[in-house]
């Protein structure tokens, strides 16, 4: 079959900022809020890097055509809207985790149902969370086309893997200033122990990395002064935390 | 090969409390704590459930014998050690993953790798994180015991398996009071989308029991007076939740 992750890849790089270390925004995807400009506030955060200003949610958007048929929103780019029809063979209107993944998937790269899972849930479908309907593709397309921009700068030999410090400079190149404690609990998710030297393809990145924006996410809703700190009920703490798990299942 | 799961069923049997809905006590594995003396106190707490008094951490130490041998605390029963022994096959002190999945595992009860990491990350040996030694895997049998005890009551047609409302009433009786958002997040873990009722075995019980206790746990470290709420930097938000995906990679 004809896999669409290299059609994205095309796209990430035609449409992506192209220059060194430009990060994505750090956004929430199911309720898009424009964190570019807290940021643009000067507010010094604890958890974002601040070395580039995060570029608004949706600076994607409208850069090609005026699409908007199928649900999709105005602007969004053929190639999208393609990949979306070519991968709901059912024609539902969604696409569900195993739709998801032969798209993701391609002989040379192949995402886990773990990652698929992940974004489906990150990237969730307010109606039907198991299932993505044309916003959520348009914002993961988007969304991946600048992790793949970014990843693919941090594998300098083109070898497809970037190791634990590439990883640590990739999230802050996205936004993610991760505390190095956090970063080497996060590293240790992938060591298996075999006492090889942990690396990351682009699956594996891309699930680290949407770990870290979604709880990353999740702490900065209870935290919107950028403190630093942040107070969670029980009920709050334990409905944060178990979505992360129920990708897993 | 011998299981060792007949005879840790008949240990529970032996040694536990066997008065209905007697909960063990929630106690944090790597650093035990006496959290029932807290509870006796008459502190309304709004996570742990009320309606028993918790059992003191260690009470089925000292029950047996007063064997001390091989790094066993004194008093640890003879079918704990002989266990441990035949389950550390390559007498190194120490069990892994491999060894606790097999000790576990028998013809009609698998335990799943996913629920032995987490439970040696529970029950954590604080030297050597990825394995358990005789201490660890002392207080995982007493436990599980324990566990064993209350997920039989809760199986009234003997069928291996409770469903939703009995687990409910099971985290009830282990001591741990969940808020019903909490329980619904918790029980869409095990929904295997096929619109089929969701069911426990012992397996996802004790998964999903060590879980809570977990997650529990670590908010009550930093709600030591029992408020419901807790305060998180973002380095402790991360920390805390990044080790229970650990036990998933």
């Amino acid at each position: 079959m004809a896999s669409f992750f290299g059609r994205f890849t095309s796209h990430s790089s035609s449409s992506s900022n192209s220059k060194p270390h430009a990060p994505s925004a750090p956004y929430a995807p199911s309720a898009p809020e424009v964190h570019g400009h807290e940021h643009s506030h000067g507010t010094a955060s604890p958890y974002f890097s601040e070395h580039h200003p995060p570029q608004p949610y949706g600076s994607n958007y409208g850069a090609v055509s005026s699409y908007g048929s199928y649900g999709f929103p105005p602007g969004t780019p053929p190639e999208v809207i393609r990949s979306f029809q070519m991968v709901d063979r059912d024609g539902s209107g969604f696409i569900d985790e195993n739709e998801l993944q032969q798209a993701l998937s391609s002989g040379y790269q192949r995402f886990s149902l773990r990652t698929v899972r992940l974004l489906i849930f990150l990237f969730r479908n307010p109606v039907d969370s198991s299932r993505m309907g044309p916003n959520e593709f348009t914002a993961l397309w988007n969304c991946l086309g600048q992790w793949r921009g970014t990843f693919e700068r941090y594998d300098r030999d083109r070898s497809g893997k970037i190791d634990a410090l590439e990883m640590r400079d990739a999230l802050y190149g996205l936004g993610y200033a991760v505390p190095s404690s956090v970063l080497e609990l996060l590293i240790s998710l992938y060591d298996d122990r075999s006492g090889r030297r942990v690396e990351f393809n682009f699956d594996s990145f891309v699930e680290c990395g949407m770990i870290v924006k979604g709880l990353t996410e999740k702490f900065k809703e209870k935290d919107r002064h950028y403190t630093g700190s942040a107070t969670l009920t029980y009920e709050d703490f334990m409905s944060t935390i178990l979505p992360f798990l129920v990708s897993y299942s």
